[in-house]
């Protein structure tokens, strides 16, 4: 099933270019925190999934192109990210990365991206307002986590999936010796973390160690790998993380990006598709507001 | 006021060593979420102050030593964090820290923490099972946000400002050279960020900018500043986190450590204590369970 946020946070089942309204599956009562609806959604999912089904029976469809598409999970409890975890992106950009030579997503463990960064295909990567700092693409495969767990053997893993999405981790780089920045600082701009167009239940990704990724700025392709080139795959960044703290209902993981990295900047379009679970667009602008402080 | 999260998840107004509960305060339908609950009631504060006032007058006290004490907001949207914030400090880890000299919060700005490294006061720090990593203590202020707001100057900055409470940012050290782990990981180990034992409303903190804070492990004092020694005080900090995304309601920002940062290991008690604010204890234990990675 490929489910969407859209609008004030309404759920929605998508099929072709169809979507139906099928919020009325999370109680009234989290009118409240809609943000929150996903995070339930996913919790209650094996109880709520013939639900799911009955509303989209009964619900009219409307053109996908007739919402504004959000985040599928706009308030996931964490964003997990896996630093250096293609071996071909590793050292493509020189001294500009703080992670050192030789080292990978499994020695390196994960970085956080704030929450907060998250917005949805045909949204906006905001650059700060008359930067001259560089700021980056990275192609990702987002998992999503729809079972709790802690110290989760990686053959275990993959149980504990609830879907996936795409997700670009847009970053700024460091300028060594001048600017160097908390590196989940310079990722956690606001619309730094395009994610979408949905999420896809993994029931309708069969092999999701083996998928395409690739990204284009401005219709020339740019990163283009495929997820079975990950150093550290996802059965096992799951085991990272839940070795560490406990994994929660909605946590996102960021599986890392592929090589082909580079430079965006206001007016891009940024384009990201994924095999099997999706392909979105995001615009790159630079702020109509000036920040109170320069970047 | 005093707020406490307690038991599962319960609100309660603390008065001296009593506790009143207010639950009802926040709307049933939130059962279905109720770590959000502090959330809630952050972001509704001026139409449920008297509420709470009134649920409090009816309530029977309990004893606060009778009840399960909870982060004071157990599911904030982020836990931010400020790097180098106190100049004595910065320097006195040599090469076991990644800051680079002569660098300030100014400078690094912000890193995340895990919110699900939080826990409350009389809790646990977790650490791994069989570890020979070192282990640190951080006294910190932390200040939960209360008006959610973007690109706030410092001159409005006090005003989006909640609540304090105390917090202790413990950390895994990198191993220059062998382990240099991602700092957001090292400092989000399961039970790395005690928050309590209450969250204290703004008005009953005269001056935030001029509070003893003392951190002691077993009873010898280990940390002892005054906030006023902030290199980044608390509206600057506001204003940063502001300039690069949007700050929510509930948000905790934690606002650094003074110098006197040292070890600590299983057995040890390490309490915390900053004027008008709070004073708790929490308990380091090694973990029963086998990590499936080591640290």
């Amino acid at each position: 099933m490929k489910l969407a946020v859209y609008d004030n946070h309404r759920i929605g089942v998508v099929e072709g270019d169809q979507l139906y309204d099928v919020t009325n599956v999370v109680p009234f009562a989290l009118d409240a925190l809609p943000a929150q609806r996903m995070n339930w959604l996913i919790s209650r999912w094996p109880e709520s999934r013939l639900q799911v089904l009955k509303l989209r029976d009964e619900a009219r469809p409307v053109p996908v192109a007739s919402v504004k598409l959000l985040p599928p999970n706009p308030a996931p409890p964490h964003v997990f990210a896996a630093p250096a975890n293609y071996q071909k992106h590793i050292g493509e950009l020189g001294d500009r990365v703080v992670t050192k030579k030789g080292r990978t997503a499994r020695e390196q463990g994960f970085f956080l991206k704030a929450p907060a960064s998250l917005v949805g295909a045909g949204g906006v990567i905001a650059l700060p307002k008359g930067s001259t700092r560089r700021f980056d693409h990275e192609s990702e495969l987002a998992v999503i986590i729809g079972k709790p767990g802690r110290d989760i053997p990686r053959g275990d893993a993959m149980k504990h999936v609830f879907g996936y999405s795409c997700l670009i981790d847009a970053t700024m780089r460091i300028e060594p010796g001048v600017a160097e920045e908390e590196r989940s600082m310079r990722k956690s701009f606001e619309g730094f973390t395009p994610m979408g167009p949905y999420l896809v239940t993994a029931d309708e990704v069969a092999d999701p160690g083996n998928l395409q990724n690739r990204l284009w700025v401005n219709g020339e392709l740019k990163q283009e790998a495929n997820t079975s080139a990950m150093i550290v795959g996802i059965a096992e960044l799951i085991e990272l993380v839940s070795s560490v703290l406990p994994l929660q209902v909605g946590d996102v993981i960021a599986t890392g990006t592929p090589e082909g990295v580079g430079p965006f900047g206001p007016g891009d379009e940024v384009r990201i598709a994924i095999e099997h679970v999706g392909d979105m667009t995001v615009h790159v602008r630079e702020r109509d507001t000036i920040s109170p402080r320069p970047y």
